[in-house]
């Protein structure tokens, strides 16, 4: 049960803007699969167009950062922030790029100690040490 | 000001237990410097050790990912959970293991990414698709 | 499944404050229905009282903001919270007073790009800016 | 720097409801510090007073917890929540009712561990197991 | 102190696409202040262009919400998520946009009900009526 | 559905730490149920280990605090994280070490206020008084 409508293909094709997203989606996935998450943004065509833009701006270029790496990034913030869709999806996502179960487990352990050493950080309410600057300013 | 005392060296020394933790700190980091979070911790030498050992065994041992991952997943699960001093302390540990300009600017805008949506995704409570289970169950 | 009991009018019946609530909850509402955030606060008398006294006195008051505000901004938090629960009863809660498509739309819009930026700004560490500053202290 | 006036004696004096609440803090804590918190709820009596109100019929009642005990559940969602002022203010209160030091460092303990269980669980999207249902429905 | 540098107008000239931005942002509100948030993003100009141009798409264009509630909704968020930075920003734009302080008042009221009952609901893990499901699926 | 397998006691029985671990469970607890937590955790024999080595120290040893506040402090922290599976295995637990309706009710009384303020407090960011630094320095 969802807050909006799911649009479904017939619904989407009615629409020129969510029909483009929809094909650019399949296209550069290489799947007819999309997933409901665009189905529902979908209700507002030009958030669905610059959510998308945005996702392939910080997902999909060529960078600094291997793309295996963005999802596990993508995991930690999603498990923090409590949202199960975006804990499925892109531990989905981040099997489908190779992930390993050795992997996943020491993602798995990074987050578990960075969530207590963060409780126990903000119980202290520790002062930040001045080394930690380097900013250079 | 923090809620615990900050122990300083002397404090330190006088305790075994967390005498010899500040000493592994030490030996294992190669450097003198002992930062604030463990100086906090020490008010409880068993909680001092427990946390010390978790850290050297998620974050100091060989595995599947590499050392600077495991700091750029800490700063994502740190950001998301609003813990100042984790996020500059785990940026500054990034940085001395070689996180370049390139590499935190795609860090921050993969976090920003997922912080968008994780926030639309939960207003719209969309459906877990089926398709992203691959337990195998 | 609740980790308490939820109340049903025959239970609720039989404690002269929870039947006082439910029996508000109706007569303000206009409605028979009694959904189950109350029925599970009703295992407290003084806890349903309290929250169902505060609600009024919030959200159900002539005042300076128009009644579909409040909802979108109890919408705002609780997506922030992750709160199904309550993300799914005040949605519902905005449809009733009128809340468009094409403002729900916008609600999402904000909500998520309030995410994203809430996010860089931690990971950032962005200072606040000495102009933001409008007390005048 | 805060986002709202905080009020000092002389406009407090100036608005009844304001007084009122001020007089009732100083007289049932036997002190005549008021803290910042009240200050700024002061710009407008009405919440003053209804949080006033809503805490201490929390707080400072008879009950079935003893009042240490509910200062250190207030402090571990003060904690997970973040706030800063919130975990610095209950750490105080908590000390004046009695807190030892080794009380502090376990409760330190349960806050760390429950934020690294979460975070696991969360990112492993653990089913609820039917044992945990005992509400007898 | 940041975990980035943060750009002044000498820096910024230098990067043609920050200056762009830079320029905007002083054209589209009228006044040359250019606050820390831009100044941070500016170290990854692809970064800052999408989150400005995502922000007057959200902020700055006319539609179905008034700006100033969509200030408030991003006050909200912003609170539940504890950005510090956010808060002032907006609490600033908010006022700037014409809130009044009885506006300021309930939001706040708004905000805190949510956040009280946001978490009541949690600890109670109270199931979803049927009767919110308004999707017409 | 889970983001990782949930190990079942053939297949445990297979993993010498998972076996040895599964046994101290039960062998601690009494009890032949192991719940599915640490089935999820069994895929990363290490992690199983020593997070239930922590869970042994922090929750099951002699000291200051009393078992169920310890676990009523995990409830408290599992709330505002909003982690469904935690809330519903520590009441579960709270309940087996003899938490009353009352005790209960209270409970979330009290993390009901906490959510209340911590969310006030941070929409009107509030200075901490500097009456509440106990530390001696």
């Amino acid at each position: 049960m969802a807050t909006v409508k799911l649009l479904d293909d017939a619904e989407a094709d009615t629409i020129p803007t969510v029909k483009a997203v929809f094909d650019d989606i399949r296209a550069v996935r290489k799947s007819d699969f999309v997933n409901n998450f665009w189905r529902g943004l979908a209700n507002d065509p030009a958030l669905l167009k610059r959510t998308w833009e945005g996702l392939k701006a910080v997902m999909m270029t060529e960078g600094a950062l291997d793309p295996l790496v963005r999802e596990m990034i993508y995991i930690a913030v999603s498990t923090a922030n409590g949202c199960t869709y975006c804990v499925h999806s892109h531990t989905a996502a981040a099997k489908a790029k190779g992930m390993t179960d050795a992997q996943h487990g020491e993602l798995l352990a990074v987050i578990g100690l960075a969530g207590q050493t963060n409780h126990l950080v903000t119980a202290m309410q520790i002062p930040v040490d001045p080394q930690f600057d380097l900013t250079g300013r």
